[in-house]
């Protein structure tokens, strides 16, 4: 049995996305899943299933409580935080194709920069996840940024991309931040002047190509294709989810990967399955939300779901194709560069809105829509579809 | 479409059982996991699903690395503890029936008594986790046992079960235990004398109403029936697997759950779904592995599955249908209380064996056996049988 068309998203819902929310993680948790059950038509204490990431701080006792949910049948998390929301869908998908579940939720709520800076260098994770610390500490690599500095530094050798065409990443991104209300840098577009003259994080990572750290929570509502059919909003098709984690994969840099060390192999491994789940190839995809923690990741995503041939990354946004009017318009709610930094799950939102054809920034002729997650990490994607 | 029979345990594989392991988590974890691919007679570099507790510290992407694993398509974690195992072995059900795996690993590893004891109180779990302990903490409630303590003296009040029906469930756990080489108790039998001698812990649970602190680490291997069909060991069909939670639930003891305050609702969730899934019930179970955490657990949990009514657990073991001989034999690789404290995944290692017909203390007829997990937390069971 393949999980292709056999559920969909059919709710979204999210809080407003800032840099102090004022409440709770719990709190928004609870707002975005009620604000998803409410666009998809249904009662919150239907809902049977919850799946969120190691991550994040809520506990789904309290959720199950708060929202009045009856029986909850699913209940399961996905580690390595932005890799996680494709691998979230997954297991949706595989509830409601077993015949587990029939109302799963997947949600991310995080204070990320009120609360706990994700950009703020080494977090309180589990016991091993620290200890890879112990060999990258000593040399000052501290940060996400840091870490992703190792990878873009490779990558850019290897492939002749520059820091102008990690910038062009940047300016489009912001440029459809700027006219999408929900968006924390609505209304600010830059420049490639603005990237190149933004100060160094961590070379050659600029301010500007380092996303956003957001409070905020996003909520999806995932059920039967058949069901979803029957309620309020119009069914985003789950045709592909997939996970993925290859020999030599660390957290943001894999220091062993070898040959491999400025590819994503692990995201490669995603491609393959989304792919073959879905009969589809990348010609089928009109529009993408690709991770975008740091700007070069998505000029290697692009080379990794073949939109493009290795190294050709640079190429293809040299000619703007990822930018509005190109031939595979990237992030057009502003990515987590512009819109806000909630692990991934408000692109996979933005993902279902150009689908249905109600985004704000919506892509012409959409059919099918990929949103990853991740990237640098063991990660996770999904290809979503219009219902027909 | 209905999980049940799509999957097969397929190999097991386990350290031995101490209380001081004298090596990392990590490595028992490769052990386990090496035994039990060396089972079912699988190379570990084909295993492509990795599911583990949340409150596991072993990494996947060391384990891929360890154990040169080529392409991981399935890892995720499942919350709360012993109420896990089946939550994991439904996970890899689920992805083994879409699909999305072939060769998927459930395992456990921890240092319960040289490294974290679980049983000296609150625990450096998740922010949201640490909160409830706030409303216990003050009235002296710090530890699994005291809180355990709580739910059983109302059960005790509202059944009419005294300490001695307790000491039933640990007798006869020792018991088997005793003719267990595995088990760390293999030897040492204890009579009803001595559980009523044994000093008090947290009343009314006396020190051998409590079960053990142990090192070690267990693994399946969960594959599809036909696959499994082919390989080394006979396989253990998965005829259900579920997890569940209900309004009310919280962490050991429920205080707000009402009427259900001395019921388990959560695992009567469980079972509906595991006699549901697999069209059998409790007269199809010839011996069950029930989570003994605390053997009050116990009493509750025949009533729950529906070996006897409401209330009469009391009657069951003092008629000694628990016991060697009995109707429903309990446990009979020892449990947690006798053989050792791997958060439930040694007792669904030894509901396989005895599917498989090879336990020490193999019961007789089996067809199928019931394997729980946790209990008085968000939980989970699985219902296993011979194939036919």
């Amino acid at each position: 049995m393949s999980i292709s068309g056999r559920a969909a998203i059919a709710g979204i819902g999210a809080t407003e996305f800032s840099k102090d929310s004022g409440r709770s993680e719990l709190t928004l948790a609870i707002e975005a899943i009620l604000a998803a059950c409410a666009d998809a038509g249904l009662d919150a204490r239907d809902i049977d299933g919850l799946v969120t990431y190691t991550y994040d701080n809520t506990w789904e006792i309290d959720l199950v409580d708060a929202l009045g949910i009856r029986e909850l049948r699913l209940f399961s998390k996905i580690p390595h935080g932005g890799g996680a929301p494709g691998g979230c869908l997954q297991q949706a998908v595989m509830a409601v194709a077993c015949g587990v579940a029939d109302t799963v939720v997947v949600y991310r709520s995080l204070n990320g920069r009120s609360a706990h800076r994700y950009g703020a260098g080494v977090q309180t994770f589990g016991p091993a996840e620290l200890l890879q610390f112990q060999w990258t500490l000593p040399f000052g690599v501290a940060t996400a940024a840091a870490m992703a500095a190792l990878w873009t530094s490779r990558y850019l050798h290897e492939t002749g991309a520059t820091g102008e065409d990690l910038g062009r990443v940047a300016v489009a991104g912001r440029e459809f931040a700027a006219t999408n209300p929900a968006a924390f840098f609505h209304g600010r577009p830059i420049t490639l002047a603005d990237h190149q003259a933004s100060r160094m994080i961590a070379a050659p990572l600029r301010l500007l190509d380092c996303c956003q750290e957001s409070d905020g929570a996003v909520a999806l509502l995932v059920t039967s294709l058949e069901r979803a059919r029957s309620l309020r909003a119009a069914p985003a098709v789950i045709r592909g989810a997939a996970q993925g984690s290859v020999r030599g994969q660390r957290a943001m840099t894999s220091f062993y990967a070898g040959e491999h060390f400025s590819g994503l192999p692990s995201m490669r491994l995603v491609a393959d399955q989304l792919w073959a789940q879905s009969g589809l190839g990348p010609e089928d995809v009109q529009t993408a939300v690709l991770y975008d923690h740091f700007t070069p990741f998505v000029l290697n995503q692009l080379e990794e779901f073949g939109f493009c041939g290795p190294g050709e990354g640079k190429d293809f946004v040299r000619s703007g194709e990822h930018a509005a009017g190109g031939r595979l318009p990237v992030n057009p709610n502003g990515g987590q560069l512009g819109e806000a930094y909630v692990h991934g799950m408000n692109g996979i939102a933005e993902a279902v809105r150009q689908v249905r054809g109600t985004a704000v920034n919506q892509q012409k002729s959409v059919e099918h829509v990929l949103a990853t997650a991740g990237g640098a990490v063991p990660t996770s994607a999904v290809l979503l579809g219009v219902d027909r």
